[in-house]
């Protein structure tokens, strides 16, 4: 393992939040000694390298902070292939249910499934992300509802970050859907409270997530599980807004949250609440495209208030089973209107901020060396290319 | 180079047209010799296969026909990254225009490339589409707009079929665009059909395509470039009913096309027009997305007169920069509704269709052994899952 790295002759994308939204140094260079970028500049300044022990010319290309994927589900059992075949074929939702689609089916796969095959499963969807330069992922539990398998799901989420050069950030989903003939209050009280509770004691939580919606927990079950959050330390954010709006945003800003993710039915209020509380704003095109959504996220309100707004996979076997934070970036353009400077720090600099993380997402001085070194010129090739990985290198805490 | 090769231990879609659409064997396996199909069938037939020098054990995993990407633009020069970025920084069309954007800027920068660039940048592209299974690409020309480039482009379309173990077939676009300030009439009978007699003449020449258009040529126009085609006894295909209906679609059937390609805006008639004329309804929706566009193609209408469905990527520059032939199924089915069947056999059979190649895009005896197995349980999951690549393994013409 050497000490220092020195990248030359690179197009560097800072997304130190500079006029230009990306930036960009052109003829530029890099410095790292040991997990930290330890300087950023013009090549003019970068001085005399030929002692250096490991010096990479990339001949050109960019370099961005390695992405960051802040918002997926990818610990879970089983696919939904066959229920994504129902619907096309026509069969009615209430056919798909009884033919055990639905969350119902991930819920039983995943409670069946050993930890043994849960980790082969959410690596070979870790692998693909890194595959595009990821070096940080978000991963959710929520698909146990009941306390050992939410347990087990952080678990297999922690073993991904050992088994893998990334870095792994859990959020307890455990108030993500009510169980089948539960009542969603017994199941906060008597499940999810004790689960989270739990999985904190076993130091497997980063941070505390729910589902905000009429097909699932109101903000009242759900403050109870953000009071619970504020009372073991830990940040929350909220899926909210996705299809409806309920008061999810507002909740989530009184609670400080690290972000309110979906949030299309967002209103201007809703934007005001989160520039005040500081949240970032997630948006998650998979989901919007893959249930024909129509209502878009307020983006401009968002760019009005200064809500940093950040974009991924949401990665899941129903509503989003979209592997590729790449392609989240271009849907965030073209779905949503983002530019691509926005789309970029959306994965890279505001993803972070979504996670509670400081040190990374931004390439200066201080900052982890987590990189990305792209065969493109420029930074909008990244969002304007459908499908494509132009990933040349990745580096991860200063590792090639 | 093995003359025989035995695979075992699969799940094979052979794609032959069955009720089920995939023509699904379970627990089977597939003899190869030399570049063709000898055999297929359930494991139990198989018999013994100790003496045979290459048995490929799958494990289960599927195993469909080599995809088939049956329109792409993927020789051209430069990228429209600045372009994507500047409409979404709100630029307007002529903005764009002034700064020297639009197709003219591929036209630009494709005349200025010499045939190793091109060729190297096409290899980039075709090699994403190997990676993912692809074992034929269709390729246009149609950005050089004199005789010259055209040529050239199909020069480095040739070319990519001798540097990679991938079959291409070409389709002359000189009808594509009227050149800036020249007269789409002149155009036709000084540079289009001059530069299509040379390239037949070279033998660069698979079929023969064009752009269908109010922003591009009208039917009498292109009835003249067919008239040449038939005249050389070259198969055509059109751009077609893409942003509106203008005859395209019947025109291409009257001259008995391989393909009708877009065909949002066809209609009823266009659909019996292409059924009795044996030609197949191309269905792009990369540019149907990145455009913005809402009609969709009458997809009820195809299945009721049985016209054959394709689906490409149209990767190009512009309009559809998608590197993706299973993000175009995935596309094909969550934005037209095709269902997983559909979407394969577009990508398949159909494909294999539209270039008029009758000797792939199933697999049964006598068939080429262009295969792709897949690391995946149901053909479904191909269509399903959103930028992910699950290829475990490609076979070219019998050879792995
Ligand atoms: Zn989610
Ligand atoms: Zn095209």
């Amino acid at each position: 393992m050497p000490d220092h790295l020195t990248i030359t002759n690179a197009t560097i994308a800072c997304m130190d939040a500079s006029e230009d939204g990306y930036g960009l140094i052109r003829d530029a260079a890099l410095r790292v000694q040991g997990e930290r970028i330890d300087w950023v500049g013009p090549m003019a300044d970068l001085g005399d390298t030929s002692a250096e022990a490991q010096v990479i010319d990339v001949g050109g290309r960019l370099v961005t902070p390695g992405l960051i994927d802040c918002h997926t589900h990818i610990v879970h059992g089983g696919n939904r292939a066959r229920e994504f075949e129902m619907r096309l074929e026509g069969a009615s939702y209430e056919e798909v249910a009884r033919a055990g689609g639905g969350i119902v089916s991930t819920v039983t796969a995943t409670r069946g499934a050993d930890e043994d095959l849960l980790l082969a499963q959410a690596l070979s969807r870790a692998d693909a992300l890194i595959a595009e330069g990821v070096t940080t992922i978000e991963i959710k539990s929520g698909y146990g509802l009941d306390i050992e398998t939410e347990l087990k799901m952080l678990r297999v989420a922690r073993a991904v970050g050992e088994a893998r050069p990334v870095r792994v950030v859990t959020s307890f989903l455990g108030a993500h859907a009510v169980p089948k003939g539960a009542d969603a209050d017994a199941y906060i009280d008597e499940v999810c409270l004790p689960a989270l509770e739990a999985a904190h004691a076993e130091g497997l939580v980063d941070a505390v997530d729910a589902f905000c919606e009429g097909i699932a927990f109101d903000t009242a079950q759900i403050a109870r599980v953000f009071d619970q959050a504020v009372a073991l330390g830990l940040p929350v954010k909220l899926h909210a807004e996705q299809l409806s709006n309920i008061g999810g945003t507002r909740l989530a800003a009184r609670y400080g949250a690290l972000s309110a993710d979906h949030v299309e039915y967002a209103d201007e209020a809703d934007a005001r609440a989160l520039a005040e509380a500081g949240s970032v704003a997630v948006l998650l095109p998979g989901a919007f495209y893959t249930l024909h959504e129509t209502q878009k996220p307020p983006v401009a309100a968002f760019r009005a208030h200064g809500v940093p707004m950040a974009v991924a996979t949401d990665w899941n076997p129903g509503s989003s089973p979209m592997g590729s934070v790449l392609l989240a970036m271009n849907m965030a353009c073209t779905l949503f209107g983002l530019t691509p400077a926005e789309a970029l720090a959306g994965t890279t600099h505001h993803a972070a901020q979504a996670l509670g993380l400081y040190d990374r997402g931004e390439i200066a001085p201080g900052m982890r060396a987590d990189l990305a070194i792209w065969d493109v010129e420029e930074p909008a090739e990244l969002s304007y290319r459908i499908g494509v990985n132009p990933l040349y290198k990745r580096i991860f805490g200063g590792r090639a």
